[in-house]
C-alpha cells in the first residue's frame, strides 16, 4: 500500500533496530482518512474470503480503530477486541491467553468473554502491528479454545525481521500486511517490496 | 437517541445499582453499524460548533472506536487517544493526569504526547461512558496543561446518578449524552428522558 509506505517514511521514526514509532497517525493520534483506505485495502486483499468472515478479532488498544474501520468493508460484521485486564464486570467465563510483549519486556494476558467467540465462527484477525506475532498467536489460541476458525490475519505494518508472519504461517494462517518493513537501521526504514 | 436506548434495554445488563454492562455492542464486542449512527448523532448535536473542531480526544481503550467513527462526521479531524500506560517508545514530554476509576476502585493515569495537543487547538471529547466524569476531567486537565480548549464532551451513555455531567458543566463544559440513564435498580434501567 504505497500511500501507507509514504506516510511511514514521512512521519515514522526509526528507533534503534527494533522500534518503528508511528504514533502521529496510527497508534496515539489516529488519521481516520488513512484508516478508511487501510480498511478498503484489507478488503481488497481478503476479497476472496470476505463473504465468509463472521467476525473481526483484535487486541486493545491500538488495534481497535483499525479493526472497526476494516469491519465496514466486510459487511459491518461485529468486531471483538480482546482485553488486557480483567474488567470488574467480566465475571462469567472467558477465554484467556498469556502473551509476551517484547517491546515492553513483560508477560501480559488477553481475554475474550466466551459469549463473543463461538464454535464454528470464522474470524479475521486485524491489528496495527505484526512484530514477533505474540498478540496474534494469543488471538489464535483464544479462537482455538472456542472452536472458532481463523481465516487470516491482516496487519497494517509487519516488521518482517521479528518473525511474526513466519510463526503464523507455520500454523497455517494466511498473513496479509499492508507495509512490510525488512529492516530498521541507522534511522532508515527499508521495505521488503 | 432512541435506537441506542432500545439497544441498551434489549442487550444491556443492569448489575446492582451502579453498573450497566453493554459489552455485547459497545465496549468488548463492537457493533460498527450502531457506531456509525452514534457518530452521525454526535454531529447533529454539535452541529453548531462542528466547523470549529480541530481534534477529537478520547481515552483508551473503549473510547477509541466511538471517537474514530465520530471523527468521520467532523471533517475527519485527527483523533488522539490518551494512553493509560507509558509506552516504552514515549520518551519525550507528555501531559499527564491522575484519575480515579470508581468501577475498578483504583487510581490510574492518562497521558498524551505533547506533540499531539497544542496551545489553541479546539477539542471535542468523545467517550463511551460518562459516569463520575473522572476520565473526561482528566482529559480537560491535559488540555488545560497544553493551552488547548475543550468545546464540549459527547458521551454515548451517561449515568446521570454518578454526577459526571454536573462536574463537567461546573467547569463550563457543554455535555451531550446520547442516552442518559437516571437509575439502575433491581435489574431495571430507567432513562432520564
Amino acid at each position: 500500500m504505497q500511500i501507507l509506505k509514504n506516510r511511514i517514511l514521512k512521519d515514522g521514526l526509526a528507533v534503534g533496530t527494533e522500534i518503528l514509532k508511528v504514533d502521529s497517525f496510527l497508534n496515539h493520534q489516529v488519521d481516520v482518512t488513512l484508516f478508511e483506505l487501510i480498511g478498503a485495502d484489507f478488503r481488497t486483499r481478503f476479497d476472496d474470503i470476505a463473504e465468509n468472515v463472521d467476525k473481526i478479532l483484535t487486541v486493545e488498544a491500538s488495534g481497535i480503530a483499525v479493526a472497526a474501520f476494516t469491519a465496514r468493508y466486510f459487511g459491518s460484521v461485529p468486531v471483538v477486541f480482546a482485553k488486557k485486564e480483567q474488567p470488574s464486570t467480566m465475571e462469567g467465563g472467558y477465554y484467556f491467553s498469556e502473551i509476551m510483549s517484547f517491546t515492553k519486556r513483560k508477560m501480559s494476558s488477553i481475554r475474550i468473554d466466551k459469549k463473543f467467540l463461538q464454535a464454528g465462527e470464522r474470524c479475521l484477525i486485524i491489528d496495527d502491528f505484526l512484530a514477533h506475532g505474540q498478540a496474534a498467536l494469543g488471538l489464535v489460541n483464544l479462537a482455538n479454545q472456542a472452536g472458532a476458525r481463523i481465516l487470516g490475519g491482516g496487519f497494517v505494518i509487519e516488521k518482517a525481521f521479528q518473525g511474526g508472519a513466519e510463526r503464523l504461517r507455520e500454523k497455517g494462517i494466511r498473513v496479509e500486511s499492508l507495509a512490510v518493513v525488512e529492516q530498521i537501521a541507522d534511522g532508515v526504514i527499508t521495505f521488503a517490496e
